[in-house]
């Protein structure tokens, strides 16, 4: 495969201002490394967070210039020479995103996801929104052939991974004919409800945004027994309603904000557990607290995933078990990146959006 | 065995005013019915909440006249005509307080102390501060031949049984060399403490309190590893520095208000579960809410206990696996019943103390 | 509702021997106990051992003359004075087969299936091959109002309960990908794949079974991915090859017997389960039995299933998430019983056949 | 540290035969690696069987010459380039004999004990009864600072680590007064009592045996409820007089051979588990099959241990949590490894047989 000298990368050099593209050298991979051209680059909510120099909470310290993005597919053009023959060039893969630059306990203890020294691109390590990028170790590349739409896959690297890992754990919770709330149908949100068709269609789901068309959007891409509007009617009466006044047995908060959590905690019904995903929020008040108790509710955080439910994703989409491509709302060119993140910051976007190289 | 025509009750006339002692007839037992001669009564801090009739937030309306007290003990001295022959006048028993008037689902799964029929005893039921009470059902009664100290034994019904519950499944969270904080050593923590000296002595234990007294009572009656005087010490930093910085792997706060709450969250590490059992709180706050995800975090709630636990807790009891008898701190009269009650309220109790009859 | 002061029982006179139908006098309700006119009546395995007198390996003694059948759904027509407004006369019921004659710890644990008082119809205390019922306990009513198709949901008070049971444990264990084996497409066998396809659609899902038209009547039924009759082609190297060598997580043998057993158990990969759920087998021998530690394996047993569970199944099959009716091979009067016994004694059945009652 | 350019290795050159002690060219460690001067080797039954060259039935090719010994105690001598610092020369060190030539699957999920490319010492890959021992890389060296004894540790590296692995999974079956069984009080079964004295003490833990002199030696180095000599008393009927006719909720079986899986299953209990950790069998019967389903048992394999529970083994030791001290009962030369081998293979051995090096 004929590989240019040099190539595009879209560069954060202001917080929040347009990404500039520019042209830098491609690099060649050496030892463990794979050089990968990029198929889809997924923009993802973190990515705003970091675009915008805001994510100091997290421990994440404001860089400049930087590259953003985490969610990417491509095909395998270059590679080390450690890199074992089952890597071929030629090769369609999705980048595992949440990597270690060290091994630690966590990462024995099949929680990488957890690790202390976190190669989390666009991160803590830079993203890959450019043509060619450098994955550090073959171990981070999951096989994707017999994928159809390889820009399309590449949000199952975060949205998909993310929402699978909080579906499983809540399946193993999830008895028959339990009610299950997803807050906040963007794309988390609905890559969510994907999961609960496939892992869970013994429930009963309830969808709560504060957008129509976000719930129209994925009211046609998932099964959903009943959709809410909270910016209409009161989210919580109407889920009591729906559930006999038991309330949910899990509760996925895709959102994560002190409004969300504040209020659906209320509507996890005993034994319950609140998954909370979404990381949009710095603070949040329980009330009742005495209910956690007399009603032994959890409240509990799930973070991306780990690479062997990476592998159970890929291999899913791989059998058609989930629609990934109806996830897509907006495939942009590189030089549009920054549109998609305008559309996210001001809560426009629907589904995915990702950038799309030629 | 004689039983008196009537005998004394100590009434809540007024909240918060000393109890009334009162003479009232002696039931007679029916039908699965068991009357027993009360041993020991414990006096918890729900019965504070309920006497000062402070508890709407549980939903448990103020009620007058009332009879308070749930830790009991005693011996059947009659009982109806459906109850079996194993169940014999003389018998020593505790009496399990957290029965269903009707069974539902609760019941059935495993659950009865999440039951939507509470017979709660001082609860949502009238309790057993009294010279003889009334059993409704004989399933209640937890064998207790064998226990040289019945009265002491009556807070192993409440203290004892909830703090099993959450150290069994704390336990199941907990591994080698792991660090568990104890929040609050009054009647539940010093219970705490001991069950993790019996079922988590593998792991290192920090107990937290505001009082040294309190603090010291347990560490002649627990191992304890670090003794924390959270209103001599920043206790979050000093748990970090204790714990390497990986924070504790499971809290249990028996405390369970604002600031215990929105303390201890932070000490929390990787994976682990902050155990809320205290009810002492109407709201807490979260913060910050990322580290719940990027830590994958867990708040959970616990409440009472099963009678299977109950029945657990007896027999290791009996096997003298726990030391019930030094957490008691003061035997009172039933006449002096207030003046424990007046001690909780000020904060001012060691242990247990319990009213003892003659 | 106008109730015969007799009805018709098909009484088990001779072990293997026809059944005769005779007339006894209709029973009046009293206390918690209620009437039910049997709409239908599945007819299980189990019934063929109690029928033929061989299930003493169970502990369970022989005895004439005796009812038998557990699997039964009927309309309420009479009541004790102690069975509340809830249960009312003319309500469609499936009964709860598997209850208890007294409380104990397993009942108290949500594990009533392994109660040592077992109250099970048609094996421990008379089953309802009969017109009319009297139902013990109110609690063992499950509300069956919505189903269209009252008789055919009969079978789903034994295989539909047990496999839901297992299948329930097993997704548990299954992720994403997962291979599972059913082995034996009988009336278990085919619940177990639609609850599979309920609860576990994300796993590929391999159907063994030694006769064609049993693979042919469930791949009508279910969704299954690889057939295998067991009779023609060597079942252990085609699974071994389908997996691709790694084997099955979970294998569901509803057999139970001795070749079932040592051969099943072999395709159990690592970390895999083998539930046994069948229960035709004497002994069975494990080899080799360094694979079971090597390899992590486990082998654990299933029987029948609890009230909840028993719930949850009906609120299923009333949502239509399980279609229960296209299970029903044949449909027999109660004087044509006897067929349908023998045709399961010699392999005969498909699917479940039911008694009808008009 | 002034290293020998050759040092001393026992061979097995013959199977069943003596070692044959030989001076190799001692080498430099490169890259990863790191070169340990051993302190103490174990002698485990696993090292008899790959003497004698019988241990097909596990897929493992006898080959000559060979190394035995996977318990492995000692100080790092020197390192290759890519070690880091946190790897100190004259530092103390368990070897962790259970590591991987290949990351896979199993790997990132916790289960390294379950590779598909094993780097087990003396089993898959040559062990370590040598002076000198060069680990291939430096995440398989455990800190052992802080152990006075550290010959005597060596042991913690198979013997110490399945049984924890064991007994953490048992503890969470575990309830309060359940009881456990442990078959065959050698190696490991000793150790297997004492993290049971550790993880789970609240439980009544029997021990059975065939040789009286294993039970002694054993009961003054664990508390032990119940001595069962097999050889004198029938074993089943002796344990369900104990448990008053319930079984044991967990047997731990560290034999392993067709008698002890055929009997032990007997004794466990409804919704036990047989954890069968022993190697010593081929093949094994389970009989009443009934059994497994009507009681809800089950039979699991376990196998060796993962890193992080090597640490948290380590950790207790240092902090004196567990004895491992005085399970040792002979200390031999190098020269003299093949008395413990021959010991052992004559089932004469007590506790654990280590060779320690001057």
């Amino acid at each position: 495969m004929s590989i240019p000298s040099t190539h595009k990368v879209a560069f954060v050099r202001e917080f929040g201002k347009p990404l500039s593209i520019e042209e830098v050298p491609t690099p060649k991979p050496k030892g463990t490394e794979v050089l990968v051209k990029i198929s889809g680059a997924g923009i993802c909510h973190t990515d705003v967070h970091v675009w915008e120099g805001v994510w100091k909470p997290a421990g994440i310290p404001p860089r400049l210039p930087w590259i953003i993005s985490h969610e990417l597919t491509g095909i395998v053009v270059d590679k080390g020479e450690k890199v074992p023959d089952t890597v071929k060039v030629g090769q369609k893969v999705l980048i595992f995103a949440w990597g270690w630059t060290e091994e630690d306990i966590y990462v024995w203890k099949g929680y990488s996801n957890l690790t202390d020294y976190p190669l989390h691109l666009g991160v803590w390590t830079e993203g890959g929104l450019r043509e060619y990028f450098l994955v550090p170790h073959y171990r981070y590349l999951v096989d994707a052939e017999g994928l159809d739409d390889l820009p399309a896959a590449a949000p199952l690297g975060c949205a998909g991974l993310t929402t699978y890992r909080v579906v499983k754990k809540a399946k193993n919770i999830l008895e028959g004919d339990d009610y299950v709330v997803v807050v906040g149908i963007g794309g988390l949100g609905i890559y969510a409800l994907k999961w609960l068709n496939l892992l869970a269609p013994y429930t009963n789901i309830i969808a709560v945004d504060i957008r129509d068309d976000a719930l129209e959007f994925a009211s046609k891409r998932a099964h959903i027994d009943h959709l809410i509007n909270a910016s209409k009617t009161d989210p919580v009466s109407t889920i009591m309603e729906i559930t006999s006044r038991r309330g949910a047995k899990v509760v996925i908060d895709t959102v994560g904000v002190e409004k969300t959590v504040s209020t659906y905690y209320n509507v996890v019904g005993k034994t319950g557990v609140f998954f909370l995903v979404g990381m949009g929020g710095v603070a949040a008040t329980i009330a009742p607290l005495l209910a956690m108790s007399t009603m032994e509710k959890s409240i509990s955080g799930i973070v991306v995933g780990t690479l062997p439910e990476q592998i159970e994703v890929i291999n899913l989409a791989k059998k058609g078990k989930i629609n990934y491509k109806d996830v897509i709302s907006k495939r942009l060119k590189l030089e549009e990146a920054t549109e998609a993140l305008e559309a996210l910051r001001h809560g426009k976007a629907l589904g995915r959006q990702i950038v799309v190289f030629p």
